[in-house]
């Protein structure tokens, strides 16, 4: 469908999706690609993308940015990998993940869907003026994964067990279907009450933290 | 080193436990054994310690209660596996897991470790005293993930988009050893305000959670 692409910007995204392009096969050059890809800082998008002359398909990665960032380019989409990337890793970063897919017409959606499936991603569509709280899901489900790492590392530190015990734990509540165990699913507010009080005394940082999500815990609760 | 156990208990580890010394081939029967495994509910350790006439070896499995809860038994430790259970699986649940052992003695931190070889678990020591904090911290790690995928998947049913890609996402966030990434990793305020203004408008049962959680992500950030 698109014989040549232009990635722009070789961050974590970008040369994990160049190195895609590569092993597909695709030809990845400046001159003449017919789908330029701005892989840039999200705060570069408007100032690359008037740089570019209209004529390619345009399309950003960001997961924050809407269409209009892509300014007067009309064959415009946008493709976030809902994923988290590091430059330690290859193009294999991209399998298994999804993507989230902006277009506004048949055929910027075709060209996106072109992308994703080339680049190993499964795809869902994503309205523009979705944009801000799909990011914000994405940012409970990685950020706040290691915030949480962090703060039970805290404790883990304080009482002398090993940080390296938590990841098993961590990745079977995943694997478990996010099954709730624990005191807040038995409803033993004393065990939560305990917590709490000794965060107070050894901890007090976490404890306000500790609060909001055992009271989170309690109205997300099915 | 124990040549029968008794389990007391049936309940999600108390079954894998069962299940497990079977396999290893651990005689597990109520007459005569060696090693009483009390794997009851928290507040019912107390009382069913009591009923035990004093001879064998009394363990408890919690993570919450002290070894005072075991009573006037003096052959006695406390062995909790880090881990989240379901009666879904079997015995494999305790492959990979860390546990905690709590002993006063040489002899039974000698039986504590020979029980936790024979269930498969890795363990390290915990003070008696530091039982609540470190028990917190599992709480952040297994419960605390839960929450966060079900206030992300308000957002995702929010906008449409599907909540099964969430769970690549969170599992690399593990696999990359916690990086962080995201607008707060970047120092990205401006998204962080749009997040939460967003949130304001459409979700306000999540602003507070988010808020409390960004705030702790940059005060842990290292």
């Amino acid at each position: 469908m698109i014989d040549t692409v232009h990635v722009i910007g070789s961050g974590r995204v970008g040369s994990a999706i160049d190195a895609r392009l590569r092993e597909r096969a695709v030809p990845v050059r400046p001159d003449g690609a017919e789908l330029v890809l701005l892989c840039v800082p999200d705060d570069a998008i408007a100032e690359v993308a008037a740089s570019i002359e209209t004529g390619p398909w345009v399309a950003h990665v960001s997961g924050t940015r809407p269409l209009a960032a892509l300014g007067r380019h009309e064959r415009r989409f946008s493709l976030h990998p809902l994923q988290t990337f590091t430059r330690s890793r290859g193009p294999e970063q991209l399998d298994g993940a999804w993507a989230a897919v902006t277009a506004e017409t048949d055929q910027s959606h075709a060209v996106a869907l072109w992308l994703a499936e080339t680049l190993g991603l499964r795809t869902f569509d994503l309205d523009d003026s979705a944009r801000t709280l799909y990011h914000a899901g994405a940012v409970f489900a990685s950020n706040y994964i290691v915030t949480l790492q962090r703060a039970a590392t805290l404790l883990f530190d304080a009482v002398g067990a090993p940080p390296a015990a938590l990841e098993p734990l961590m990745l079977r509540t995943i694997e478990n279907d996010f099954e709730l165990t624990g005191p807040i699913s038995r409803g033993d507010w004393g065990t939560v009450g305990a917590h709490i009080a000794e965060l107070h005394e050894r901890l007090p940082q976490l404890e306000h933290l500790y609060e909001t999500l055992a009271g989170a815990t309690l109205a997300l609760s099915t």
